[in-house]
């Protein structure tokens, strides 16, 4: 059996590592007339579904995919939400 | 008494908006052999702090600023959360 989840992933910059994009923001804002806003961030926010035989490895595979592919480990972090959204029954998976 | 906000913004495309980037991080994954991850959508999320006098102007200002700046509201849908994180005594607003 097979369940498949729905994850969303937050990728972040380290709080160590400077934001040129987050600075930038924050520096339109306060042309605009937003000057109480502070500490601007910006990191990915990435949606997918993914089948697993259960949650611990979908938990699994989601840590290598963001460690490959959509996060940078030196200078990113990440966290995850994981939500099961259906269960398939297929005849292949036991 | 002005409080202060931890907003955190997530900023993603329509549904109906084609993602050229949430497409080829998919098609990487499936190269690296992860064929069981489907509908990878990617979008922003924007972490940062503001003061206002209560929860309601602090909602009603991250509407204009996700409108105005963060978001394009005719391809990008966003959603928000607030949490307070300090209250800030200032004798100058009431």
């Amino acid at each position: 059996m097979t369940r498949k989840y729905q994850a969303r992933i937050y990728v972040t910059l380290r709080p160590s590592v400077l934001d040129p994009a987050g600075t930038a923001v924050q520096s339109g804002l306060q042309h605009m007339g937003y000057d109480n806003v502070e500490q601007v961030r910006i990191g990915k926010y990435v949606e997918l579904t993914l089948t697993a035989a259960d949650e611990t490895a979908a938990r699994q595979q989601l840590d290598r995919v963001c460690d490959q592919l959509l996060a940078n480990p030196v200078i990113e972090n990440y966290r995850f939400e994981l939500t099961e959204s259906a269960t398939l029954n297929s005849g292949v998976t036991a």
